[in-house]
């Protein structure tokens, strides 16, 4: 069977178990780790890296593609393995040592962190640890359920630990499009011109003298934790397909809209669900994660291509997927994801971003990613790739949380990841902001109409109203009660009937 | 003469006045005029626009390139002729109008408008009006100083007058180079790789029916309103230099670094005249405006080539361009806003962008725009294009303004145009912060540190430390005093001495 999977004899002296392979990385070194939205990451090696660590302390910086499965985070964290994590992501444990400044966490545009490292500004990378489903014949790399920075990595590090996994189907092979852009100044155009362009090759080129280990896994990836799509999720979705149905009646866009976006999570993928009821049809994706939304409509009939840079799916759709390999395969392709969120194809192809919203704000400014401005939840991932270059950036939301005590929409953002230069469209499951074109205090009634909580509508009006009258400007604004939201909830439990300095008992209509 | 202007002899039924030229603008129409960095705008129309105005209100949407000269904007608006505008000003009585919300302002990334006007989520535009050198032979039209928005503009309009000035100089005619982008999903490669490229033609091509009307005029563009390097500018442009000769010894950067931008204005203006007396050579810029400073590095011997939308000198530059145009006309383009300012170029050509920030916070968010988040400057420009797209973003500021009254460096930005996820380098004359690869903490210390004016910086630490004490988080922050500084400077006139609700006294080191 290994003969399948590791076909340059010359490399058999290299494969060894994860506990060897990981002694090779050093205290203060850089790691690149594949893996990206809990797909295709090395799982062997950082563990082995994890329990070594409790044994044996030492510290790295490590980089992946962007949020890793199997707990790898969470067990690197724990062993105190991680002084500096970048750019992307989602768990708990490592969440925490971040926001208490244990870990040091630099949030980048996904595109960009293989960038820097190629112009010197990050790095240099000492061993780049990548999962695979087999080493070719002349040592190159065939990536598994993602490709992520795993490309860059490998190409750039000085040695390559690899994984490769037998629970990874073989029948991947052909799936990834490996194309990476030179250096600058030497730099042609991405010849990238529609979502099924394949200018690159379907494995990792790379010297084998660079391969240090090779270490046999068989641990599955980590299902998608997407929930299902619920009520609130739907009635998002229908806001969505009727605007974007209005588009089309406008002939804005044809019934195959425009290469979609869709970012990782629960509202987003519900999104993607709703158009399977939709009238448009032959869709394409440029996305960056293909979700169980992708499988669905392949199957629906609704889907005619899809270009992503991983694969995350639930356990059904796992099973469903594997079982059809090689029919999805020759309608999807796997970038790095440079280039599935590079901003130079992102614009040329026109795409339909959507992504989620942590808060928004009565202006249009988005928050992704720190809870109260401070703390952090995963990460900006993609979504400024391409939310910054889309034909249309679309941010969803549920219009509260915890119960209500929460509105998504608020006077001001606490952090700002996206800005009203970028944002386009805001939808909850209240209605749908279309704000192209308009000034702040335009886009301020229809944010507060369309897409805040009922409960919190009176508030945010008169918070607009009294800033507008008593300051004024581009962008109205009372600096002293701005953060009046969120600093209730924090000391109350809740937003609602927020009380406003300048007029107590006067803001819960 | 005119025979050298206006080429295709049966126009020659469309010259008229000015008077009934602007007699042709309905009230509600959509205008869109040339202009760009207060260079190569229309002018005697719209001023009869204003005029006409006064007896016979009306109202349109007017778009732009970027800014207007020759007051425009300011006759335009006492005429109360400005409904809607977009994408930029730089007008103090249209500033005041759109703050006091009589004028509703759309502030655009400046590659962004023709892109929305092209996928039809902006306009139409009933009428073009663009200032030419020439008409030639076939219709089409010769830019003058400026290219903005123009081309497309006239492409996309109903009809277009076209204002040709005789005190523009013909031998700009082969300066410009049009390349527009197809409509989307059926895009190529915006085919430039150098600085120097030229896809384009050297000329707009319209459809001469289009020509409503033809006005001779002889209005010069507004001298640029760049103040001199002084003692402060040399200093910040001394620490850029520092930096850069330092990314040069460390292999990242050769002798010639990397094209340039630098955005309009005095500090900008002063960085690149300072690279005059820099080690660097064979520098190329590709950037929007091409200020006194681009004639100055090209008569030290150290600009090969210039890339630009507009060229815009003060009084004395203009002269000597003017004199040795065909000399300075082979080592320079002026292209379309949009190709000046594409996402793909920026990121391919891999530019070193140099934007002034209003402000900067603690963790490195940039507030190009709003004064105390409400009153718009002027508009974000291309400094977004540039900085999130760019090799380096780099942001220039004085450390404080209105005699020290208010730091440049601030606990939280009042509104953020340009996200830590985008900021890579922040430069006052006290120094310089290099935030690449940085986590927001490490930020901190190194903008309070090196930016920060000496008498804030025990505020700013004070800040900074009692945020990750009481409250932690990946962006430490008091959500209860963090606009504290801007609050007191409106109360007091002045940011010094700023007092912290929870450490009274306790602030001012």
């Amino acid at each position: 069977m290994h003969d399948t999977r590791l076909r340059r004899p010359s490399l058999l002296d290299r494969v060894c178990t994860a506990e060897h392979a990981a002694s090779l990385i050093k205290d203060g070194m850089t790691v690149g780790m594949s893996g990206f939205t809990r797909a295709g990451e090395a799982k062997a090696v950082p563990l082995a890296m994890a329990e070594r660590a409790i044994r044996d302390p030492f510290k790295i910086t490590l980089m992946t593609g962007a949020s890793l499965g199997n707990d790898i985070d969470r067990r690197l964290t724990e062993a105190g393995v991680l002084s500096r994590r970048l750019p992307f992501q989602v768990d708990p444990v490592l969440r925490r040592a971040i926001n208490d400044g244990e870990v040091l966490f630099i949030d980048q545009h996904l595109s960009e962190t293989v960038e820097m490292l190629r112009s010197r500004q990050l790095g240099p990378i000492d061993y780049a640890i990548v999962e695979a489903v087999a080493i070719r014949e002349d040592g190159s790399i065939v990536p598994t359920t993602s490709v992520g920075n795993s490309a860059t990595f490998a190409i750039l590090a000085e040695k390559v630990i690899v994984e490769i996994n037998l629970s990874q189907p073989l029948a991947l092979e052909g799936l990834h499009d490996i194309y990476i852009p030179n250096r600058r100044p030497h730099r042609d155009a991405v010849p990238i011109t529609a979502c099924e362009s394949r200018p690159g090759l379907p494995y990792i080129p790379i010297e084998p003298t660079k391969i240090a280990a090779i270490v046999f896994t068989e641990q599955s990836d980590s299902p998608s934790a997407n929930e299902p799509p619920d009520e609130v999720t739907e009635t998002i979705a229908s806001h969505l397909i009727e605007f974007l149905w209005q588009e089309v009646k406008l002939g804005r866009l044809g019934m195959n809209l425009a290469p979609l976006q869709a970012g990782i999570g629960t509202i987003a993928n519900a999104v993607m669900h709703g158009l399977i009821d939709s009238p448009f049809r032959d869709l394409r994706m440029y996305s960056e994660v293909l979700q169980d939304s992708t499988i669905a409509l392949f199957d629906a009939g609704k889907l005619a291509f899809a270009s992503g840079s991983s694969i995350t799916l639930g356990p059904e759709m796992t099973r469903r997927f594997n079982a059809n390999l090689e029919s999805y395969k020759h309608r999807m392709v796997l970038r790095p994801q440079e280039i599935s969120n590079h901003p130079e194809v992102i614009r040329r192809l026109g795409i339909i971003g959507i992504n989620t919203a942590l808060e928004c704000d009565i202006y249009g400014n988005v928050n992704s990613t720190h809870v109260d401005g401070t703390h952090i939840m995963n990460g900006i991932g993609g979504s400024g790739d391409f939310a910054r270059n889309a034909y249309m950036a679309i941010f969803v939301a549920r219009s509260t949380a915890k119960g209500g005590d929460i509105s998504t929409v608020v006077p001001m953002v606490t952090h700002v990841d996206h800005n009203e230069h970028d944002v386009d469209i805001i939808v909850t499951e209240h209605g749908l902001a279309d704000l192209r074109g308009l000034a702040p205090r335009e886009r301020a009634m229809l944010i507060i109409d369309h897409c805040a909580h009922p409960d919190y509508r009176d508030a945010l009006r008169d918070y607009a109203v009294r800033a507008a009258r008593e300051r004024g400007g581009q962008t109205p604004h009372l600096l002293e009660e701005a953060f009046s939201w969120h600093l209730q909830r924090r000391r109350t439990g809740s937003m609602r009937g927020v009380n406003s300095p300048s007029l107590p008992g006067d803001r819960n209509g």
